[in-house]
């Protein structure tokens, strides 16, 4: 990498608790495509004023995560659909000093559904009632799928997702009978309950598709058993790789190919 | 130069029209010993919002450039004491949040006053009155030199410089009477005055000591001149190279050697 200049664009990710991934992602691609550019992870106590600097320095975009990304809404100037369908932001461009929201983590988890050749009329479950959940199945009703039903244990947030797109709720495990399961708890996550599968093997097996959100480890214990299994598989490590590229070609005007998402989301993951 | 990650240190400067030393005489130096800092230069249109984001994404360290430098003095929360002489700030420390405003100009003039082991004693002509010979001014009375001239066109600038510290001012050359001549206009400098000397040779002739404030080029006419009639010299380039080590040392807590200041100077120049 060469030594810093001073022309070089800037961009960087607020969050609560930053991670490494972005700041690998991002500079791994500007370091092999040659782009004049730097990314930088940062946190912040005061997201109005963090808001404000972004503006003020010319910062060219900003990924948001968590708990940034609805408090930022009303601190930009324009909202793209993405963001609008589930009143959450991940990504910030500046185009001289007019901030333009967007939700990659949504646009991806649409991509895929596309990609995948998953059928409007298949029967969906959705496990899950947080901020992811409400993208996957915000992304469904985008894509026309009629037949969603969404699992949640919380007995507001559940019920209250499932109404906004117009699916329904059920707190307790339904019959398996469902042609696509999506995990969007952190079940099988790195941690407490990374042995754990977030359905039996009676959904794994009933199912066509399963669809992990998870993405740490890329191989989650449902991931495993939907593959020994023949399913068709959705990872979560597709999403992140995904919403990062998509990222990457709002901030950079640099559209990316596989190999390179690929190659830049190994070296983000290798650490 | 390793790829970016997320726990480095920020610092950046701020300029109507960023020049790329400073980026490359910091990082250089952050290459060279390992630091985990990065620092990238910055101009803004809203410098109440370029300080407001430096507290709120905790960026460590700030240089302040024209025209920025007395603006940026209510927007701190502690002025230093060479900053204070001179009204006028160029670097900004970031401890939690509490901004820290300093003049590392004033303080690299007094220093070398005092390194060159010139006598309060001395007559001392300064010419010119811009923001760069206030800080000389200042430190030839902070020194507590006595007997100091200012030289300046400037009807209104000069005066008020000289009465401030309570020196003389004169419009037009006096007798070459002085021991220590001083050049703080552009006279000398890269672009339309390049070959014009600051001083008539009957000047440097009288004098023992020559100061040119001129960084660009490091060998001014004057300090050619000074140099062959075999005066002690004070040079720009050393006022540039030691008031960015002293940010240097503010912002890492490293002190450099001068073997150091000299190698990441010539490389900040070398482009």
């Amino acid at each position: 990498m060469p030594i810093l200049n001073k022309d070089m664009s800037v961009c960087i990710s607020l969050a609560g608790r930053p991670s490494n991934l972005g700041t690998r992602f991002h500079n791994f691609l500007y370091d092999e495509l040659g782009l004049n550019f730097i990314y930088k992870a940062f946190t912040t106590d005061d997201l109005e004023g963090a808001v404000r600097g972004i503006r003020a320095l010319g910062i060219r975009g900003c990924s948001v995560s968590m708990p940034f990304k609805e408090a930022v809404i009303p601190l930009v100037d324009e909202i793209e659909p993405s963001a609008a369908a589930i009143e959450s932001v991940n990504t910030i461009v500046n185009d001289g000093g007019r901030l333009t929201a967007s939700n990659t983590d949504y646009e991806a988890i649409a991509a895929l559904i596309a990609e995948h050749g998953l059928d409007p009329a298949s029967r969906v479950l959705v496990r899950g009632s947080g901020g992811m959940a409400k993208a996957v199945v915000a992304a469904f009703r985008g894509a026309e799928f009629s037949d969603v039903t969404v699992l949640a244990r919380n007995a507001e947030a559940g019920p209250a997702l499932a109404a906004k797109y117009g699916y329904d709720w059920v707190a307790d495990d339904p019959a398996p009978s469902f042609d696509v399961i999506v995990n969007v708890t952190p079940i099988g996550m790195h941690g407490a309950e990374a042995h754990a599968q977030a359905f039996s093997p009676e959904f794994i097996e009933r199912a066509s598709t399963v669809f992990d959100v998870v993405a740490f480890p890329a191989e989650t214990p449902l991931v495993t058993a939907a593959r020994a299994a023949g399913k068709r598989v959705i990872s979560g490590a597709e999403v992140i790789a995904l919403q990062a590229a998509r990222q990457f070609e709002r901030y950079t005007g640099v559209p990316l190919t596989r190999e390179q998402v690929e190659r830049a989301s190994a070296f983000s993951r290798a650490e």
